[in-house]
C-alpha cells in the first residue's frame, strides 16, 4: 500500500510521501546485525526451504506460534543433542500459515507479508489454503541464482553490512569475503561478552580461546588487558567499525588495577562471586570505552534483556527461543564513572540501546543531549516497530535532538527482511517529519535534510561508514 | 454523539464507524468485576435514590470531589461505627451536580453521562440548575418494574457476568439465583487474598473460617491446602471460571513444605514476620497455579495497588474510599518461579492486570508473547479509559499479538455503567483498527475479526465462558 | 504559522484555532520561574550584547552545542576563576548559527525562532549567512528604551511574576521595585533548599547566612526552626505566595524533635552521614508543609534532577551547563508520611513536578485526584515541549481531573522566552481540548471553561494570585 503507515490525514499523507520519495531509494547502511557472514563468503550459498529460511531461524516468527500453544518441535526447532522434530516442511509451512492470524497488527507480521512482496513478488494472503501455493512459489525462486546472498545484498542495495562477532573469532568468512573478487562490504564488529562477562557460561573457555587465538597466555589481569587490546586492533584490521556490548545492566565502575588483578584470578579458578562479576563487568566496559578512545571502535551498549527467562525451553532448545524479557534498566547513575571519565572526549562515540523506553525522555536523551560522546540508537528489539518509532520520536528528539541520534539499525539474522525493515524506518520517518512539518515545527528545508540523515546520513557518520 | 471516541480525521471516522457497527450489538461477557450477586438472588431488588445508586457506591465519583475539598460526609459516605452524615439525598445530589464540572474530560464523567442517557434517556446536561429535574427523572424510574436488575439485565444484553467472591464466601446468592427460574447467567470468582496473604487484617479470623465453611480444621499446612482445594471444588461446582487474586506485588517463590509448615505455624501463633508473609503469599500464589492447572480455573492477578494510603480516611470511613494509589510493579523477575514451572503447561492460564503501564511494553507483552499459559488482562482500573485504551493497544498489541489478550473486563461495582464501559472499549477498539487499516498494517477482513474478537470472542475463550 | 502546534486534520485545526483565539490575550500569570529581579530593580537595565541576552546565560542552548562537540569556551561561557574564554560576541553567534540546525525539532529551537519573531520581529531564518544581519537586528533593537525589561513587561503583558529567591536573601531588589512608582507585580518565592538540605555545598555558611539575616543565632534545632519560620514571615511580607523545594527525590519522613536535633547538632559540626542528611532533609520537608498550612504559601516540589552529572564540567565551569540528568522518582510511598499527616487539610495546598513521565498517570494524578491539599504542576523542564505537554494531558487529566492541576509554569531565567513558552502551551491546550471536543468527551462550553482555566484560571487560583 503506497501509504503504508502514514497517518490517515490526507495532508499529513501528501506531505509524508513526499519526503518518503525522497529517500525512498537511498542504499541501506546496516551498523548493527546479526546477519552470518558465511551467506557472503560463499558465492554459490543457498538458503534452503522456506521453511530453513522464514521460520526455524526466526525466533519473533515462531515464539508467538508458540505463545499459543504450539510446540517448537512441530515447527521444525531441533532440541538440544538432537531429538525428534518435524522434519516435513510442507506440513510445518502448513501449520505456520493456519496460524498466520496470529501476526494481525504486528511487525513481525509485516515484515514478513514485506518480504513476500517485495522480494519474491508473492501478493496473496498467507492462509492454510494458500499455503501450499506460496510454499511452491518461494520454493522455485530459491533455487535460481538471482537468490544467492551476494545478488540479494546487491538488489537490496546495501552499502555496508556489520555482522557481530565473537572477540575470538576467526573471522574466516569475513576473510573469504575480503579475498574474494566480490566487492560487497561486510564488516565485523567486535563483540566481547563472553570474554567479559565472568558470568558467561563460556567464560573459562572463552579465555582460553582468547589466549589461544591472541598468542597471549592470559594468565594475568594485565596480559588479558593486552590480549583484548589485541584482537581489537585485529578486527580493525579486518575493518570493524565499532564494538558491541551487551549486558543485564548498564551498571559501570572503576576498580584499581590491584583489585582488578584479585577478581581475575579468583575468576581463572572458578571461584568469583555475583559480586565480583558484577564489579568485574562493570570495570571492563570502563576499560572497554578507554580502548574505543584509543582505537576509534565506535561503543554500542545493548542493555536489560533477561536472557532466556523460561528455564525449561532453554534446557531443552538452548538460548535464543523468543523468551529474553525485558528488565527496568537505569542508566543515569549506572553510566555516571563511564562518561564522567570519557564523556567529553571528542575521540570517543558511545552508542547506547534501552528495551526500556521510560529511560528514553527520562535518561537518554538528557544524556546524549549533553554529553559530546553519548548517542542514542533507534528503537530496539521489541520496539522496532510502527508504534515503538513513534514513541521513540516522541520521547528522544526534543531532547536529545536529532543530530545526536544514528539513524536505523536492522539488528536482524533475517536477512530477507533487511528491505522491509528499512522501509517501515523510512516511512515512520517520513510520517513523523510530515508531522512537524504540517504543525509549523519545521520547514520544508529542514525536513527533507532531517529525512535524509534519518534514512542514510547519520548512521554512515555515527559508525564511521563514510 | 454517533462518532464519540473517534479520531476526527473523516476516513478515519467512516471506517471506525463500519468497525463499531458491526460489533455494537453483540451481547456484553464480564468476566471480572464486582457487581454485588445479591441484585439478581432476589427478584425484587430495588436501587434505593440516585444517590444511593450512582453516588454514595461510586468511589470513582466522591473521590474527584473529596479532592476538591468536599468531605465525604457531606456526601452521605457513612462513616465508620455511625456518625453524622448527610441524610438529604436532594441535598447531596445538588451539591453533586453544582460540581459535575469537575468530571470534565474523565471517564467517570463520560459514564455517567451515557448511563443518564443510555439508561434513563436523559440527555440534558447536569449542572445546579438543572440537578432537581434530573433527579426527578432518575427516581421516577428507578421505582418502574423495568429497573429491577434483572430486567436491566436483560436489556442491557449481558451473556455473563462473573462476581467476585471471597474464598469462604457461602456463595447464598449465587445458589439462591440457579434455585430461581430466572436463566440470568452469574457466575461466581473464587478470591482467596484474605486466606493466603498473612498480613491481610482477617486473616487469622478468615482461618478459622476457611476452616468452617470446609469442614477441615486448618490446623497444619497440609490441611490448609486441602481446605483451599475444597473450596475451589466447591466454587467450581456452582460454575466459577477463574479464581483471582489481588496483591502488592506480583513477587512468587517456591518454599520447602517444611518452611510452608514453619511459617503457617507462626502465622497461626500470631508470629509471622513481614518477610514470612511476603514468601508465604509468593509461595501460596505459585500454589494456587498449581491448582489451576488442576481444576482449570483461570487464574488471574491483579496487582500493584497500595490500599487506603490515605490512613486518616481510612481511620474514618474504611477502605475503597478512593485512596489506592498505584505503585512500581516489577514482574519479569518477581513471576519467574511461578512461569518457570507452569508456564509452558497448557492447561494454565494466566491472565494478567497492572496498574504501571511502563510494564506494558517492557515486560508483560514480551511474557504474553511467549510463555503459552500468559495472557493479558484489559487496561485496568485508571487505566480503563479512552487514553489509557489507547496506550495499551499501542504498547501492547505488536509486540504480544493480540490473541494473547483477553478481550473487555468492566471490573466494576456500578451495574448501570457496564453498558457504557463496554461501549467505550468497543469503540476505542474500533477506532484503533481503522487506524491499523488505514496504515495498511491490517486489511478489512483482519480487522473485522479482530474486532469481533475484542468485543466478544476473546473474553469468551480466555474465561472458558463459551 | 497560524496553525503551530495544532493538529493536521482541518476540523480539528478550526476547533483549535477557536479555542486558541479565545485564550490568545489574556494575560500572562507566571507563578514558577528564574528571572533575576535586578532586570526591573533598575528602570535603566539593558540586556547585553546579543549573546550575553540568548546564549551565554540559556544552558538549553549551549548544552546541545556542547553535546555536538563545540567547547564552551568557544561559546563565551566563563570559566570559573576566569580563564580564557571567547569574547568576540559576533564570532560566538556565528559559530552558533552555523549550528543552529541542530535545533530542528526541538522547543528550544522553537522558542528562540519565536521570541526573534514575535520580540525582535524577525522572521528570516538563522544560519551562517545571515547570522550578521541578524546580529545586527537584535543588537540596534537592545538599544532602544523599548527593550528595557519594565518596558517589555508590559509589552508582554505580565500580569505577575513570581521569581525564585534563597531563603537567606535580602530581596533588596524586590525592595527596590516595591519603593518604586513602577506597578509591574515581582513576587518573590521561598526557596530553602541550601539551609534544608545538609547535604548542599552551602549549607554551613548557609545557616550562618540564616542565623545573621534573621537575628536569630541558629545554634538549635528550635531556633534553627524559629528563623525558618522568621524568614518565612518576612517573604511573604514582601508578598511571596509560595515556597519551593528542590530536591533528588521526594522523600519524607517524621522524626521525633530529639533526633532532629541530634542530626542538626552533627551537621552544624561537620559530622553528619549520607543517612542523616536524608532523615533530615525528608523530615524538613514535612516541617515545611507543616509551616505551609500555618502560613499559607503554596509548597512546590521540584524533585528528581540529577545535578552537576557531568563533574569535569562541574569543577571547571560550575552549576547549571546543561548536565543535570533526571532519575527514576517514586512518590506513592516516598511522600506517605507528608501528605498522611497534611494532604486533608483544606488549608495547605502542595505542588508537585515530576522529570519522571512514568509517575504521571501511575503515582501523581491518583494522589492529586484524591487528597485534597494535592495538586499537579505543569509539564517541567524537559518536558516542556509540545510533546511533553500532549503526555501530560494523555496521562494526568483523566484521572487527576483538569481541576486538581495548575495551568502553566513558564520557569524560565530567558525572560525573553517567556511569551513563547505560554504561547506554546496556550496552543497545545487548545489543540488538545480540540481533540475532546471533536471525540464528544467535552461539549462547547465545557472545552471553553476549560481553556480560560488552563491559560489563566487555574495558575491564578492555585497560588493564590487572584
Amino acid at each position: 500500500m503506497k501509504n503504508r503507515f502514514f497517518d490517515p490525514d490526507p495532508a499529513q499523507r501528501k506531505a509524508a510521501q513526499t519526503l518518503y520519495q525522497s529517500i525512498a531509494d537511498l542504499p541501506l547502511v546496516c551498523p548493527h546485525g546479526h546477519v552470518d557472514p558465511r551467506l557472503f563468503a560463499d558465492p554459490d550459498f543457498t538458503f534452503g526451504s522456506p521453511v530453513e529460511l522464514l521460520i526455524i531461524p526466526d525466533h519473533y516468527i515462531f515464539r508467538m506460534l508458540y505463545s499459543q500453544g504450539i510446540p517448537l518441535k512441530k515447527l521444525g526447532i531441533p532440541p538440544i543433542g538432537g531429538g525428534a522434530t518435524e522434519i516435513d516442511h510442507r506440513q510445518i509451512w502448513q501449520l505456520f500459515a493456519e496460524h498466520f492470524y496470529l501476526f494481525r497488527g504486528t511487525p513481525s507480521g509485516n515484515w514478513f507479508t514485506e518480504a513476500l512482496s517485495s522480494v519474491f513478488g508473492i501478493d496473496k494472503k498467507l492462509t492454510g489454503s494458500t499455503a501450499q501455493t506460496i510454499y511452491d512459489q518461494i520454493n522455485d525462486q530459491l533455487a535460481s541464482p538471482a537468490f544467492r546472498p551476494r545478488a540479494l545484498f546487491e538488489q537490496f542495495k546495501i552499502e555496508t553490512l556489520c555482522t557481530t562477532d565473537a572477540a575470538t573469532d576467526s573471522l574466516e568468512h569475513h576473510q573469504a569475503i575480503r579475498e574474494s573478487d566480490w566487492n560487497g562490504r561486510i564488516l565485523p564488529t567486535f563483540r566481547p561478552d563472553a570474554i567479559i562477562n565472568l558470568e558467561h557460561p563460556q567464560w573459562r573457555r572463552q579465555i582460553d580461546a582468547l589466549s589461544a587465538v591472541s598468542g597471549i597466555a592470559c594468565v594475568s589481569y594485565g596480559r588479558y588487558i593486552h590480549a583484548i587490546e589485541d584482537r581489537r586492533a585485529f578486527f580493525k584490521k579486518m575493518g570493524a567499525a565499532a564494538a558491541d556490548h551487551s549486558a543485564l545492566t548498564p551498571f559501570t565502575t572503576i576498580l584499581s588495577a590491584q583489585e582488578a588483578e584479585t577478581i581475575f584470578q579468583r575468576a581463572l579458578r572458578g571461584k568469583a562471586s555475583a559480586a565480583d562479576a558484577r564489579r568485574f563487568t562493570g570495570h571492563m566496559l570502563v576499560e572497554m570505552a578507554r580502548m574505543s578512545v584509543e582505537d576509534g571502535l565506535v561503543m554500542q551498549m545493548h542493555v536489560g534483556s533477561y536472557r532466556n527467562h523460561n528455564v525449561q525451553l532453554y534446557g531443552r532448545f538452548g538460548a535464543d527461543m523468543g523468551a529474553d524479557i525485558p528488565t527496568r534498566t537505569e542508566f543515569t547513575r549506572n553510566l555516571a564513572p563511564l562518561v564522567q571519565k570519557y564523556g567529553n572526549d571528542g575521540r570517543f562515540s558511545l552508542i547506547l540501546f534501552t528495551l526500556d523506553e521510560t529511560t528514553y525522555a527520562r535518561e537518554l536523551a538528557p544524556l546524549a543531549g549533553h554529553y559530546p560522546a553519548v548517542k542514542l540508537g533507534p528503537p530496539w528489539w521489541f520496539h522496532d516497530s510502527p508504534n515503538g518509532m513513534r514513541r521513540y520520536f516522541d520521547q528522544v528528539m526534543e531532547t536529545a535532538g536529532l543530530y545526536n541520534t544514528v539513524g536505523f539499525n536492522d539488528d536482524t539474522r533475517a536477512f530477507l527482511s533487511i528491505p522491509s525493515r528499512h522501509d517501515m524506518w523510512r516511512r515512520a520517518s517520513a510520517n513523523w517529519l510530515a508531522g512537524l512539518l504540517l504543525r509549523g515545527i519545521v520547514d520544508k528545508e529542514d525536513a527533507e535534510a532531517m529525512a535524509y540523515e534519518m534514512a542514510y546520513g547519520l548512521a554512515r557518520r555515527a559508525y564511521k561508514l563514510e
